[in-house]
């Protein structure tokens, strides 16, 4: 049997298709600032929001193994498409706790609503009806439009979340979502809070904002109960290609150097 | 030995990462409507363009392995990023011809230009200054000026070529190449060629544009020299994922239903 303590120092598995499920990442390193993170994007098969589902959980399904083989204490799926295609095969498969991103926010999405949500996601997630599923499980009245948005994830890649441009997307995707009443909009991509400001500059005030990534930190939170932790923890970044891209946007986002990157293979 | 007929019969393999090469299959089939075609599209890992050299090399590879396993007497590279990354690898290491569409593109500027070429392309394709090299190669007295614009690839995949923030995204990005005085414009992406409309709107009529796409058709024309051919020939898709989405997209692109469209693995 492991002494006690070691469960402290094994760290949380964080994976995405790519940079956007640093928006999850950084809320669970706030909310637990003393747990170490090892965060995993997909680099090489980004993005996973146009691939078939199978594809999406073969994906999954290699970024899981290789974590577990890292000896992560927890997995969090920090990405819709993968949430919706292989949440429910890896917590059977796996025999450590697994957290996906659709969840939280379906539950959030619930205590903010009085009667319609607007869910805006990638093709894959919108297809699967993730947020419809898990919205109406919490309650069946609850009306939820879905709708894809998938020019957000390239015009946050590259750097385009407050320009004109993409607030003239914007409010084609959201204009048809307003005109049907929504009073809360789910994010239902882990890019789209880079968006945040654009987005709620064309939904108005009236229109609450669901962010996930803050819903499943807080989530992981309550899942991981008490945790030995350590100060100032050493995060650990893995990507299947073009660190250097990654460094720079993830360095950005995340406001300071990215210090332990790996490149490794998945398959 | 082969007869010398079933030469003719055997397909010619064109390779892309996604849908972008289509344009490049349209020109062959028009300029060879004899010949059987193999179009091997990876959906599965699309887009190339943010990827790294090593990892589209390794891609290609296995792409060029599927084709040839397949019988093709000849590869053509339907790819600006995967041919600035694998063609020299892939002429070396295959014993049938391999066509990349870099070098059409560069000869077909330098008849054009009257000094100054423009070029916009994928990240992958200008950091690797492909076309700077293929073009001072020919006549190193040219200047090129070689741009990423990487939001394109999104608008030709999504069915915004036409609109209004394409043709803004198009003026950001290609404002700067007119003010440096380019007189050609290269198209440097096989995806490009659906946004021509909105790139002409936006240069004007005194830029000349070089779409690769034909002047690769007229490269595969020469370099097969006689061909047996035979009537209405069949085509075969194949795809690593999404069949349903490329059937889709490819049927528009074509204007005629996609037949013979295939599943396939590669790795």
């Amino acid at each position: 049997m492991q002494p006690k303590s070691s469960n402290g120092a094994r760290p949380i598995g964080v994976f995405d298709s790519g940079v956007g499920g640093l928006t999850v990442f950084r809320e669970i390193a706030r909310a637990l600032p003393r747990e170490p993170l090892v965060y995993l994007g997909d680099s090489a098969r980004v993005p996973y929001g146009t691939k078939s589902p199978a594809t999406v959980l073969r994906y999954a399904r290699e970024a899981a193994q290789h974590l577990v083989a890292r000896g992560v204490k927890m997995l969090v799926i920090a990405c819709n498409t993968a949430t919706a295609a292989a949440l429910p095969t890896l917590q059977q498969e796996l025999s450590i706790p697994v957290i996906g991103v659709v969840e939280p926010g379906a539950r959030a999405a619930v205590q903010h609503t009085s009667g319609v949500v607007g869910v805006i996601a990638t093709e894959g997630t919108v297809r699967a009806k993730a947020y419809t599923h898990a919205i109406r499980a919490i309650d069946p009245d609850v009306e939820v439009i879905e709708s894809a948005a998938p020019l957000f994830v390239p015009l946050a890649e590259e750097g385009w979340a407050n320009t004109h441009v993409a607030r003239e997307v914007a409010e084609i995707y959201l204009e048809p979502l307003i005109d049907a009443g929504i009073d809360t909009l789910v994010l239902g991509c882990t890019h789209y809070p880079i968006l945040r400001g654009t987005i709620e500059q064309v939904v108005g005030g009236a229109v609450a904002i669901v962010d996930s990534a803050e819903t499943t930190a807080e989530t992981v939170r309550r899942a991981l109960g008490a945790s030995a932790g350590m100060s100032d923890p050493p995060h650990q970044f893995l990507v299947t290609d073009a660190e250097e891209r990654f460094r720079r946007i993830a360095g950005e986002f995340l406001e300071h150097e990215i210090e332990h990157l790996e490149i490794v293979t998945l398959s």
